[in-house]
């Protein structure tokens, strides 16, 4: 199967891949991982394994809710992570937070719902959410995340002009696009915010185990929460792979058996069936964890070679969030310097860049994704952004 | 990662997937395939070549379409089978019908809308749809499918009477339950009325592949209407395996940029995206299809097996359907001999099958599923229950 030419030769990356870097650009616009930072050959093994070991039940309809072995091995990697012993039965098997969100949103919403989110936001989500019917409403953010009370007041003032608030999608760890990680006191703060008003919280955790400063990470909402009112997607597109199409939903036991009992997972069974199996391979032998180690240390590499360079060059105008973990550094530009401004000059030296406007930003800013390339180029990105982003006038 | 003991040693079937036939129990009951009838190293294979061929690309995030070499592979496949030239531009990757029918679903209507439905028809497909909020409304099907003049009165009152018809759901080949084969002509009368009406017509086409007799199947609903107002969902659950969750969709290109313009593509990239990859390289060295052709030996011996040992022994007042391909069998039962009755009766000695009323049924019938078995157990599985079901009073 593997000798002579094949489709592979006749096509060009961007018929294969959703999104191919402009030529000549060190694209530092999307979230990806460099593929550099993961083996094929663990993923081609895992599957060996899971197929191997597990057989015609790794090709049969997957159990509802999401094959054990998968559930189980998650189960005791969140547990290790967070602040609450997770079960099997607080998980169910997503094809991804896409999938999740998707899924969910169809599944508890309806359409003319409001849902809140951060400003700035993971800006798919919001294509998602618009795709249900669902009117978006920012919430005011400050250092530390959403002001809980300002989050009050939005819920109740929604409902007396007779809206309903489907939930509030929050990204509280290492957030997208700001790396904003929100303390414990404001993650408590607004658990009890939202359970004062029966509101649901959808915490999307996509960057959770990519702290890259050595320390723990607050608990997730989640486990804070005790599973009463929020819930959890968590991804190994940004871990692993996200060709896997493979993610988890962790929540309420009552929640994951309804979500589980709906007809698509009763006609399909649960998503990603074989591929679970494969990364439940992965999790239970260690080479997972091991993996995100090294993973880790590459990714401060490259935060570090990028963020150093511009903290060093920039003007003192220019504000850098700290970013603690994650993917991505959030540069707060001048007055004088307008972002489509920012992304021209970016582009003119040969570097793209996202700009905050697409994220829902009522700042003037500019994302970088440090994930996709190696320091060298980083640091020369980086350089080469302070050069024309400095010139003032 | 393949040696010493690992999860599955802690795990039981039940934990792992869908569905696991009862014990002592010969279960004619769900639509699998025998496990035996899929070589596993076939499977794994596939994603080594896949991973070896495309390499980052096939980790990625997937075109939101699907990617192009699996599409391509697909067009080919169905242009040799089918009435009509297929390309990429007409063709969607999905993660399974499941999930192609959950996001059809979610795409194309509102709540309280009416969706047609055969009756019977595919009865997990009614939970997905009623996950929606859709009321289902079953049309009058003779030896030939739907009645294409009832359907048009159906829409014509439902609208008269203020409601929204989404789309009426068919499975002209082979379908499930009752493996009925709808012949050209009424084909060609259905897409005329429906475009008529301007109804929208779903084709869930899961068992295309698997026609048992050497003849051509007609041509697909969506070639002969040329893709205007007829889409087909397509799925390797019933060729290779369920665990890939693996599917298509065939559309007109609009449709297909339509949904593949969707928030949850822009987000994640197309389902099952290096899954594709893989099954793409079985289709690609032609494998697939020499697959195909033993599948649909051994899956003629079976339902030969079955239904020869029951046409030589059931007494004359039941009624085999013809079985000219699929997965299933359609035995409609006398009047003396009511379902539930069938049903207990084939439990006591040791046969799991499936009440018609399950799936809509007019008519007091039972489904039998000749595809998970070999033919020895299922001559002596048809003279059993020939036994039993014959004793009248």
């Amino acid at each position: 199967m593997l000798q002579g030419p094949g489709p592979a030769d006749r096509y060009a990356a961007a018929d294969i891949v959703q999104h191919v870097a402009p030529t000549r650009f060190l694209d530092l616009g999307p979230g990806y991982l460099d593929p550099e930072l993961v083996s094929i050959d663990t993923i081609g093994c895992a599957y060996s394994a899971a197929l191997a070991r597990y057989g015609d039940m790794a090709l049969a309809y997957g159990h509802n809710q999401g094959s054990l072995p998968y559930r189980a091995a998650l189960a005791r990697h969140l547990t290790r992570t967070d602040a609450e012993p997770w079960t099997p039965s607080h998980l169910l098997t997503t094809a991804g937070t896409s999938q999740a969100l998707d899924t969910l949103t169809s599944a508890i919403s309806h359409p003319g719902d409001v849902v809140l989110t951060e400003a700035p936001t993971y800006d798919l989500a919001l294509n998602i959410f618009r795709d249900h019917g669902l009117t978006v409403s920012a919430l005011a953010c400050d250092a530390d995340g959403p002001d809980p009370e300002a989050m009050e007041r939005t819920v109740e003032s929604l409902r007396s002009s007779g809206r309903r608030v489907a939930f509030a999608y929050l990204i509280p760890t290492f957030h997208n696009p700001t790396a904003r990680l929100m303390p414990t006191p404001r993650r408590k703060d607004l658990i009890a915010a939202a359970q004062r008003q029966n509101l649901l919280i959808v915490e999307d955790d996509a960057y959770a185990d990519l702290s890259l400063d050595g320390t723990e990470t607050p608990p997730s909402l989640t486990a804070l929460a005790k599973w009463d009112g929020v819930l959890r997607l968590g991804t190994f597109s940004k871990t692993l792979a996200p060709g896997l199409r493979l993610g988890w939903l962790g929540g309420s036991p009552r929640l994951c058996r309804r979500l589980a009992d709906r007809g698509v997972a009763h006609s399909g069974g649960s998503p990603s069936h074989l591929t679970a199996l494969a990364v439940a391979e992965l999790m239970h032998d260690g080479s997972f964890v091991e993996h995100l180690e090294r993973l880790r240390v590459h990714l401060a590499h490259r935060r570090d070679a990028l963020s150093a360079t511009l903290r060093e060059h920039l003007r003192h105008d220019f504000t850098l969030r700290p970013v603690r973990g994650g993917l991505f550094t959030w540069v707060e530009l001048p007055r004088w310097l307008p972002e489509q401004e920012a992304v021209a000059r970016a582009s003119a030296v040969g570097v793209a860049v996202q700009p905050g406007s697409r994220f829902g930003s009522p700042d003037s800013a500019v994302r970088l994704a440090y994930s996709a390339h190696p320091p060298t180029h980083l640091r020369s990105a980086a350089a080469r952004l302070a050069d024309v982003w400095n010139q003032k006038g």
